[in-house]
């Protein structure tokens, strides 16, 4: 039987005398076991460990870090009872999370292999010319560093792969900084198993212990003395805007300002361009009902908004989405707070002056969500920009426009989002040019023909974008450039060659590419 | 004749009332013009200007930016009363500013190749891999693209390659970004004149009006006006710790909180072993005393403090040290308001308790100031912590420690600063690798054997480090890497060849390396 405690380092500790339990979202039951809230005392122990972990584990190489990663994914992966927990405290259908589990234990196993590699601490040599004039140039070398304990704030939405051992610890860790992870309130025994699986992963590869922690705690006091500890050196986070701006708030005002990487979500505007909708509105009607709709609508990458032009294909399209809306059947969401926040969201809408245009459907007398369409003008919304605004949910909000000088400015309206789609044919696409040019200043993904949820984890992804979408759009929480996040650039001036670490080694005995000179160098070459 | 004047794009507007001018630092007589204090509507015009120009301009290609940097360097060159414009404001010397305007044309340069090769937007590439099960991949490119508008406040001690065309500007221009430039009150007609430099480059290369202003005051309002305005989107500073934690704090408070890169200076403690004492103690006191007292000790690097072990070797080492600091010339700082704060900056050390070593010599009845040495021991210091912050000027304090414990105790208790230097022999190194471990988790540069002043512009430096030595210690504000700060990720998923930027082209017409699936591709081979 799970206990609801803290796990300190290689220690269980439970000194905390408020409790708490996770709920079935489905009938608002409480879960067992019971936890106890993290006191002060505990988050100290924890931030303590952190930081004397970090003299060791920040220098440990790639290779180590990325077997405890993949360690880490085995105990996930071995871990019975995961599944069924998170169902019950979450409401997510079994085969989403196994699905997500996937995911999690994938997303491992690329920071272990990126980390393996070493490319990611971005070497960069200058050699010394003791020869140049008028003054000689003194030999200069270049990599990422970690920047020191982690603190991390796991997603309600995503009990896998943006919790525990989600992108950002799994970041963190693959950078070489300890987390300090705050346990999700909503989801606290999963929490606790892939916890209990971290630390298992630490006691059999012998990171220092105090690399990871986990501590609960549903009151704003626990995250706040997190990020306000002085031995906090930065804070990833997943979640509302509400919670991630009082922590941004939180650690600008510390005497030792820490950076925040907030991903805070957002409404994702797609555009539906006249011959796209035209050649194939009803498959876009559908693939933007499944997109809305998806996981009760719960993903950060969520399309909350979508826009249309003056045309005959407008209403054809919009009876096709409003057919496939009204097929899908009701869903519980993730928490009964969840679940008020996204009616009044609702009502918001309805104050504003947006009117329904569809609804799905809804079991009577259960806790179930109907998913939802509503419709508004780009005039409405210059009066009321709180309609651009999100509502977490399956809910989406039609904007029509009567120009393409109003769609453009509607465009121009919009703050910073994650994303931002275009469906258009090649035609439509030439003839908005300008828009794409717009939109490429709001969001952290522009998207062609598709459908901004899925967010792919590699290289090259970028889950981010300019406020209110984050609190730093110079970063991405999901894929392989997501560690830089937690590094800083440190340089070695004329350091004799066998002090230097392994990445700047005259001999590269890591074969990664470094840039020298500023040319790449292509470590297979030399 | 010059006119005090604001430029905002390629207009000259002196809407306000307020007056100033700068002063002869060796006189103390104001200097001919009088400049206007920008006003509100003014900050307001050119913030609206950037805004408009940025949207033209962030699509300017690597070529046309680096033709725009390098014929702004021409016209510098080409300013016939710069060196002694800048003379008269800054007291410093004739050979001196020829020496900075070669680096500060010599940074231009190296920006303008960098962007002109285009390696800097890291582009990464995942293919689409649409038989991928369970769920195929989309097509994902990223590559960084610029932030906005950017606010540039320069440096009072190097008026030309920290100030209007220096390394934020370069940098920020180099990315795509406009450039607002609060103009030091210090030296307004120097800044005027590379202003007015910048404006003629510009409408030489034609980039869209607005790309850059000259805004002019000493009030705090004018830069809090510029800070605040809604379409500035970054702030590049370097000065005073109060001077950036201030504008921090205001860019962190903003309705849409903005990243500010504050390099506040620090200290830069220099830490002697013995044997490096032993065998060349007089070379050593010799370079330190330059150091300290290079430009009347007005370096954001100027080892403010060093570290000597107890031994035989320190005594000799000190009176070698303190030899050389009394052959040092007084000198005149960069204005009256800096020259008292070091006279109060030294009345603190004795407060502290840190008691007088030696002085270099100055001219009496004249404004000029003596070089100084202090002393004190680690004791003191864990007391008075103080005693390890920055005194701007030609000023080094002793710490004398008793063991090797004391020193590394002493080396623990540092907080972050631009950089840390041991002088060591191998023997002293091999024993002090801990020391090294501890400077590493400091400072932004680390450096063996030579003397921190002298800040290399070039790929691997790094001018930065962990707070209070900047706001941001994940960026530097010298060299190459200085572009990202400007920058953001932005990730094209599924976009037709033919709407891709150059960048992220299949072909890669730019020939830049790229990140591929996970290995960096040479251009050259494909």
């Amino acid at each position: 039987m799970l206990a609801g405690v803290q796990l300190i380092g290689y220690s269980t500790s439970g000194l905390g005398q408020v409790t708490f339990t996770g709920h079935n979202p489905a009938t608002g039951a409480a879960l067992a076991p019971s936890f106890r809230q993290a006191t002060e005392a505990e988050i100290d122990q924890a931030a303590q460990l952190a930081h004397q972990a970090f003299a060791e584990y920040r220098r440990w190489t790639g290779p180590q870090k990325a077997a405890f990663l993949e360690q880490i994914a085995e105990e996930i992966l071995a871990l019975e009872p995961l599944i069924a927990t998170a169902q019950a405290e979450t409401a997510l259908p079994e085969a989403r999370l196994v699905g997500e589990r996937g995911r999690t234990v994938g997303q491992l196993r690329l920071f272990a292999q990126w980390v393996r590699q070493g490319h990611w601490v971005g070497a960069r040599i200058d050699r010394a010319l003791p020869q140049r004039q008028p003054l000689p140039r003194p030999d200069l070398r270049q990599m990422l560093v970690p920047l020191g304990p982690v603190a991390v704030f796991g997603a309600s939405n995503f009990p896998l792969a943006f919790s525990v051992a989600g992108g950002d610890t799994a970041s963190a860790l693959a950078a070489g900084c300890p987390v300090l992870f705050k346990a999700h309130p909503a989801h606290p025994a999963t929490c606790q198993l892939v916890g209990q699986a971290i630390v298992a992963a630490a006691q059999k590869l012998g990171p220092p212990e105090g690399v990871f922690s986990l501590l609960h705690g549903p009151a704003p006091a626990v995250g706040a003395a997190l990020v306000q500890h002085p031995l906090v050196k930065a804070v990833g986070f997943t979640g509302s805007f509400a919670g991630g701006k009082a922590l941004y708030d939180l650690a600008a005002r510390r005497p030792e300002p820490i950076p925040v990487f907030a991903e805070m979500g957002s409404t994702n505007p797609v555009f539906l361009l006249p011959g796209a909708l035209r050649e194939r509105g009803e498959a876009i009607a559908k693939g933007l009902a499944a997109s809305v709709t998806l996981g009760v609508g719960q993903f950060c990458t969520n399309p909350g908004v979508f826009v249309t032009a003056n045309g005959p294909e407008r209403s054809p399209f919009l009876a096709h989405l409003a057919q496939a809306l009204a097929q899908t059947p009701g869903g519980i969401m993730l928490t009964e707070g969840i679940r008020q926040a996204y009616g009044q969201g609702l009502a918001r809408l309805q104050t504003d002056g947006a009117t329904p245009l569809a609804q799905g459907s809804q079991e009577p007398a259960t806790r179930q969500v109907a998913a939802q369409l509503w419709q508004t003008s780009a005039q409405a919304v210059a009066q009321h920009p709180h309609l651009l605004e999100e509502v977490f949910g399956p809910v989406s909000v039609h904007v029509a426009t009567e120009s393409r000088d109003e769609l453009l400015a509607l465009a121009r309206q919009l703050t910073g989002h994650l994303t931002a789609t275009v469906h258009g044919t090649e035609a439509d696409l030439a003839q908005y040019t300008d828009l794409l040019d717009v939109l490429a200043t709001k969001a952290g993904r522009l998207i062609i023909n598709g459908f901004p949820t899925g967010v792919e984890v590699s290289h090259a992804m970028v889950h981010g974008g300019p406020y209110p979408a984050t609190t730093d759009s110079r970063s991405t929480s999901v894929g392989t450039a997501a560690i830089a996040r937690f590094a800083r650039p440190l340089c070695y001036q004329d350091f004799p060659n066998h002090l230097l670490p392994n990445e700047l080694k005259d001999e590269n005995p890591l074969k990664i590419w470094r840039l020298e000179e500023g040319e790449w160098i292509n470590y297979k070459m030399t």
